[in-house]
C-alpha cells in the first residue's frame, strides 16, 4: 500500500500547494491561474476577466444558530467581491450554488437570497446563474464572482518592491472578536438558557456577520491617482497576508505594532477575553480589508485617504518579514495558518 | 407567522423559478443570465464568455461506495464542460472547489485531481482556481466552467422554429441503468456480502461513472456547416429537456418512440429490471448527450454525422409537446422532474 498522508499533516495551504503543483496551463487565454486572489483571463484588447470562488460550509464557516440567513447571503457574496477588488478590478457577475436539506423552507431561502441580492445591488453586480441541490446534511453555499480590470490596472500579490509603503484599510481583529462573542453567548445559552447579551458589541458583530468589501478604497485610490504595486484582501489575518505578498514578491517586510489599526471596541473586548489585541489583528482573519503596497512617493497622497493606514515598509527578502513591537522587539511574522483538518 | 412552504412542494425547477424571479440584471455586460445551460456575458467585439456551475454533493449526486475518486473528478468536470458545448461554445477554464472531511487522505484527493486533470486535458481546459475547505460531513465538489463562443455561433434553448428537426446524439438511458446496477450490487453486498457482478455491464457503468461531454458532436456540426437553432444537454432526461426547449422557444414538438436511440445493452438490462427502455430514455437523465434542433434543409447533412439521430420535429405550440408511441398513440411529454427535497 502506498503511503497515506493525513490532511492535517499538510493544512490548507500545504494541501493546495500539493494538489495544484501538477497543474499546467495550456491556454493562451490563461494569464494567471492559481495563487492570487483571482484567476486572470484574457478578455479583450484592453481588459482582463477576473474570477474568484468560495465554498462556505455550515458548521465550518458559519453557524446558523447565530448567523441570520439574510446576513449569510450578504457575506457570502461580499467575501467573493472582496477578491475582485483585491486585484483592483470591478465585479460584474456572480453565480450562486446552494445545497440545502429538506427541512429548510422556501421562505428561509428567500431570506438568504435577499441578502445575496442586496450585496449584489450595492456593488452593481448581477446574479447570472447557479445550481440548486438538496443536501443530506448542512447548508452549502458556493459562489463564483466574475469581474474585469483594465490590463494596465491589474494588481497582483507579486508586485511589491523594496522601500514600498505597506498600507491597510479600516481596522483589524473586529470580526474575530465578534465571533468570540457569538460563541460565548451561544455557550451561555446552551448551559443556562440565558438570553444572549449583545448590547455594546454591535460593531464587532456587524464586522463578523455582515462584512463589507472595500469597493470604496479602490475608488479612492483611483481618484488619488495611486496605483498599488501589490494587493491582497485580509481573509486569514494580517500576518498570513503579509507573508503571501512577501513570498510572491520575493521581498521582506517590516511592520510596526503601534501602526496596526485596532478599534477601541476590539481593545475593550480583548480585555474581557484576556486576548492581546495584536493577536486578533495578526491572526484573527475575516476582516476583508485591503492590504496593499504603494511606492514611497505616494506617501502624501495615500495619507489623505481616510481609513487607510501606513503600517510599515517593504525591505529586502534577506531582512525577513518582521513585526516591530511597541517595546522595540523584532518578531518574525508567522503564518499561523488555519488548519480545519485537525480533529 | 408568515406562511412557510416546504421545499418539496416546489421541487427543484419550481424553487429555482421562485428564487430567481426577483433577479434583475443591470450590467450591460450581462447578455443572458439564468435560464439556459450557461450564462452569456460580453467578452469582446466578436465573442461572448460562457459560464456554467454545478454543485455535487456526496449522498445526493454520488456514492463513494461505488464511485472511484478519479472517475468522480473526471465526471464533475465533464458535466460542466457539457453545458459549455450545449451553447456551441469552447470551454477554456474551470475553478474547482472541494470540501472534505479530515478522514480523507492526501493521496485520495490526488486521485480525485487526477480525474479532474484528465478531463481538462482531453478538452483543452485549464484549472485556474478554486477553494479548499474541510467538511463536517460528506464530500462536496463545486465546479465552475468558463468558455467562449463567437457571437454569431451562440446557440440558446430559445431558438427552435416550427418545422425544425429534433436531433439527439449518442444513446439515452445507459447512465440510469448503470446506476441501477451499482445500487443493486451495493444492496446485495450489504445483505449477503457477495462480491459485485459487473461483467457484461461495462458500457452502462462507464456511461454512469465516467461520462464524456460531446465535444466531438460540436466539432462535426461545425465541419458539416450546420448551425443548430436551439440546443441543450441531456442531464435530466430527454422529456424534461425537450420541454425546456419548447417552453423557451414557444413551440411544441413531436418525437417518435421508434426513433429514440436506446442501446442494446440498455434494452437487455431493462428486461432484467422490468423497466420499459423508453422510460430510461425519457426520464433517466445524466446522459450528457446533446439535444438540438436544426432547420429542415439540414436533413441530409445531419444524417451523415455518425451517432446523431433525428427523433422528431418542432411544431406549433398549440399542438403540444408529444411522443408518438410505437403503437401510434399520442402521449403528452411530462417533466417528471427530479425532486430531491422529498423526504
Amino acid at each position: 500500500m502506498t503511503k497515506q498522508t493525513a490532511l492535517s499533516e499538510l493544512g490548507e495551504f500545504g494541501l493546495i500547494e500539493r494538489l495544484t503543483k501538477k497543474l499546467t496551463t495550456t491556454n493562451n487565454s490563461t494569464v494567471y491561474g492559481t495563487g492570487d486572489d483571482c484567476a486572470v483571463l484574457e478578455k479583450n484588447e484592453h481588459e482582463y476577466t477576473l474570477v474568484s470562488t468560495d465554498l462556505l460550509m455550515e458548521g465550518i464557516h458559519f453557524d446558523l444558530m447565530y448567523s441570520p440567513l439574510k446576513h449569510l447571503g450578504y457575506k457570502a457574496v461580499m467575501v467573493n467581491l472582496s477578491d475582485i477588488y483585491a486585484m483592483n478590478g470591478t465585479p460584474e457577475h456572480v453565480t450562486v450554488s446552494i445545497a440545502v436539506s429538506a427541512k429548510f423552507t422556501v421562505e428561509a431561502l428567500e431570506q438568504l437570497y435577499e441578502g445575496i441580492n442586496l450585496a449584489c445591488e450595492r456593488c452593481g453586480v448581477d446574479v447570472v446563474g447557479g445550481d440548486t441541490s438538496s443536501s443530506m446534511t448542512g447548508l452549502v453555499l458556493s459562489i463564483t464572482a466574475i469581474g474585469s480590470v483594465a490590463k494596465n490596472n491589474v494588481v497582483y500579490r507579486k508586485g511589491a518592491q523594496e522601500n514600498d509603503l505597506i498600507c491597510v484599510s479600516g481596522d483589524l481583529g473586529a470580526s474575530y472578536m465578534g465571533l468570540q462573542i457569538l460563541q460565548r453567548e451561544k455557550h451561555v445559552f446552551a448551559q443556562a438558557g440565558a438570553q444572549p447579551q449583545f448590547v455594546g458589541y454591535e460593531y464587532l458583530l456587524q464586522r463578523h456577520l455582515k462584512p463589507e468589501a472595500r469597493k470604496d478604497i479602490i475608488e479612492q485610490l483611483k481618484i488619488a491617482g495611486i496605483m498599488p504595486t501589490s494587493m491582497i484582501d485580509v481573509s486569514d489575518g494580517l500576518s498570513s497576508e503579509l507573508l503571501h505578498i512577501c513570498k510572491q514578491s520575493n521581498v521582506g517586510c517590516k511592520v510596526y505594532e503601534e501602526k496596526i489599526p485596532v478599534s477601541e471596541d476590539v481593545a475593550k473586548v480583548c480585555k474581557e477575553f484576556d486576548i492581546a489585541p495584536l493577536i486578533t489583528a495578526l491572526h484573527g482573519g475575516e476582516d476583508y480589508e485591503l492590504l496593499f503596497t504603494v511606492p514611497l512617493e505616494s506617501y502624501n497622497a495615500v495619507k489623505k485617504i481616510p481609513s487607510v493606514h501606513v503600517i510599515g515598509s517593504v525591505c529586502a527578502q534577506s531582512a525577513g518579514s518582521v513585526l516591530i513591537s511597541k517595546a522595540g522587539e523584532t518578531i518574525a511574522l508567522q503564518a499561523q495558518g488555519w488548519n480545519g483538518f485537525r480533529e
